[in-house]
């Protein structure tokens, strides 16, 4: 049976790791300590550093903040010099990255594991914080065939859906690709909404007719209500859509795609962040809009 | 009881008759003779002009392709000098114009009746030919309230949702706020799906994923499977949505509203437009995106 | 000797009517009875309609702030209905409209004048209040060549350069599209030398550098300096500018070409009227920038 | 008296040294040895690496084509490890990177040449390769002053004007900005420009009003003659314009500056790219435009 590393215990994290406990061995490190703690009182043996724990796993998984994060901890660098995934690992070992990350930056993680003859799979996850507690995540996952379907079992204790979508990479592509459609939901409500707001139509209403036609989307079901409550608490902020679009624009470069919303919409995101809505949610696009359309002054 | 005329006997225009004469007397006119005696064969008169239709009627419903075409069959402009629906009208007697229509044009239009002692409402519909026929559109309707009143029993005949927005123009408004929201909707599926494509990402398998998730869109749900099947049929096409978007910007002129995407997604309709594609339906905007991107050729 | 009616004058008109009468005799007409008083203490006519005006002149000039004033004036419509030029000119006179007009509406006026054998000269001018000032005006112009011909002489007086454009309404296409280049020409200065001093680069050495190398543009020698001593006294207001690009998204709407940026930077100003800048000089899109940028508060 | 080390011969940097050479003992090095040879005849030392270079001299300057190759062989990166300019440096030398780089690989590789001892200035050139001939250039330089004292009389070898601006990575924020200027420019002229044509006027005609007028700038005097001319020999091609681009993107992402029309441009770059104008001067937006509008097929 696998005996499954998890390293990154963040809100998802802790929730993901707390499923796969239920049914495989678990090592976990963190960063800090505490949550660690939290795990190792459900059975999960904690690791003093990601090499460590490398050593003691069959498979490991990252689910890190940041791509720059994901590499230094796998690959040893930084602070993790010496003590890094990359450095406890040995042949035929599985690692998956499960964070938002670039595919530049997987396929280069990738190619420093081949000479440890060790598997990299990239499987980020699409879902809210509780799709993670109650292990309905949707996964999508790439890489070396194989090495997925070892893993595919301990991936099915977190999610209720695991796509392959072929050659590693591929499924950090497509993250990045919905989140750049959720962002451009985001704006398209946002002006939508707007305008009918600066139209004078009554907002209550407008929203119930809203979800309840063929206009209804993910955002305007979720993000609309608290629009209309002023409510900017952050699920997702400003500043985190602003990095994945970062990591976006990084991919397309590569490949010479013309990302005509998606650009105008990132400067929108960078205008919200110079008008200091960046730890706001990143439905706040919506108050840009009321500010440059005298609905409502910020 | 009211005797209602019908005036655009076009597509929706005729399935939406065909509703109402299940429960009011017809009266209908329409430019070609064909379709009126279709209707006539159910039971409806078919008058000589829209003066005459209005002479019968007590309430005149306008169901017309351009706010050009509904001024002149109300106002008896141009071909319709002395044969308009004001020429025909009488105390009491309320217009109800179910097109797409602008806000503006709604409210000059009003501006003529109030003299003859009329009322206008303003009412067009959100939904599919199939809604259409099957009696299930959603209508938007503002005006006069006590107007709206009684003429609610029949939009009810055509619709299963009736919505009541306030005063003149405000219906109008809401159409074309959703219409907007629509083709953004369409710009932003097609980009992303587009820079999937490019990622050489599978088709079918990330349309697949696209709609069991909170990417779901009715534009990903309806126009995604026939751009995987290179079907540019038209339900309304990109030459349609031009014709909205202009509309849409006399009124947010007015307004002094910054339509960032909108104006972008407008001048990307009329870059399709000088590509030919202007009578393919208007989720060839995708095309576009694949021909900027290396993804295929025109 | 052709004798010159000009109606309008403002700033630029009167100082043009100024340079004419020092070779023609001069009527005018304005809808303020001051400023034609002064043209007569130096021996203008002043008449006291647009159609006595057109009756005593065999060249008629408009210089008018909206295509709707110019079209009301010569044809007579709303408040000059029976006063209009149309209703006072007859076989060979020629009309020469110098305002920034459409050339949609340019060539609805030219078609109520074949019947009354007039000609139609549209020949808006570039340059200065200065320019107009010392006859030193760039002038554009379109329409019957035989007709241009014969007033060059006329437009001389005004400017040191004349062009001929060819058919009607080519100018005034010509004009609108340059005014969209100064537009561009702004907004493109506004985001580079804003992003200049987001980098913490000294402003005055920058904009030294700027207008002494390649850079240099009309706008940042001119609006330079004034952005710099944060003075933002209108030679062209932000209202005016909203004005001509609504003008040239009409033109532009005919000929479905894609607008991209100058759409953005219509929108950009649209966000700037709401913003309260409407009425100060077109440059003040540097300060939506600035205030976008963190760099200053509004 | 400086010994100067040159590194970098192409089109500008061959020009340059050939300048230098006049005032200053050269010591020269190039990835490919004819262009060395060359300047070996005028007097010049051929270094047999970057390293040897440093050694020989007391100023070195680099000229290269892209942040990552000049990194690579001033700090001995890759291909150069062992072998680069800081293997060969010692205390109190100075490096001239006149490379267009980005000020964060500048300030990064500052942070290098601090523990030797030495001091870099970052020296972007504006201007041709004639003027490169003629020392005509002009310098814009950042970096520690005493430094920068030290070297100016090599820089006025090179240009006609030199100016300071502060801190390091001052300069190539400049550059860059002034890069942007110049492609909002060209996309300014080219979307005017191709909307005159669409308009049926004249090209000859509307290009001339165009250069005697206050709309005249750098792009419409030196492309607007080439692109009549259908001529896209590149003197900078679309394929560089992006490469700009993109190290200005990441400039501005640190700064959360909102480049409205600068992202729109680089999209349109990227289109330009896909429809294989890669290798074109980057006036070759105007082709895009003009396809997009019915003008001409690519």
């Amino acid at each position: 049976m696998e005996r499954v590393g998890f390293i990154g215990l963040g809100k998802m994290g802790y929730r993901m790791a707390s499923n796969i406990i239920k049914k495989f061995p678990l090592i976990v490190w963190n960063r800090t300590i505490e949550r660690a703690a939290e795990l190792s009182a459900k059975g999960a043996t904690v690791a003093s550093s990601p090499s460590e724990l490398a050593k003691q796993s069959t498979v490991i998984i990252t689910m890190l903040a940041t791509p720059t994060a994901t590499a230094d901890v796998i690959l040893g660098r930084e602070q993790y010099k010496g003590r890094g995934v990359l450095d406890g690992v040995s042949d035929g070992k599985i690692i998956i990255d499960m964070s938002t990350n670039s595919p530049l930056i997987v396929r280069m993680i990738a190619s420093h594991l081949i000479g440890k003859g060790c598997y990299l799979i990239d499987a980020p996850v699409m879902g809210s914080i509780q799709a993670a507690e109650e292990a309905a995540l949707t996964i999508l996952a790439s890489g070396e065939f194989s090495a997925f379907e070892k893993i595919k079992p301990i991936l099915e204790t977190m999610g209720k859906k695991v796509w392959y979508l072929g050659e590693l990479g591929k499924a950090s592509s497509l993250k990045l690709i919905f989140n750049l459609h959720l962002f451009l939901l985001t704006a398209a409500f946002s002006e939508a909404f707007a305008l009918a707001i600066r139209s004078k139509l009554d907002p209550k209403t407008v929203l119930e007719i809203w979800n309840s036609s063929n206009q209804k989307t993910y955002i305007s079901e979720t993000k609309g209500p608290r629009i209309l409550a002023d409510d900017w608490t952050a699920t997702f902020t400003v500043g985190l859509a602003l990095k994945d679009l970062q990591i976006l624009a990084e991919m397309v470069e590569e490949l010479e795609f013309p990302l005509i919303l998606g650009s105008v919409v990132r400067e929108l995101y960078k205008a919200c962040s110079s008008l200091d809505l960046k730890e706001m949610d990143f439905a706040a696009i919506y108050k840009l809009y009321e500010y440059l359309s005298k609905a409502r002054k910020l």
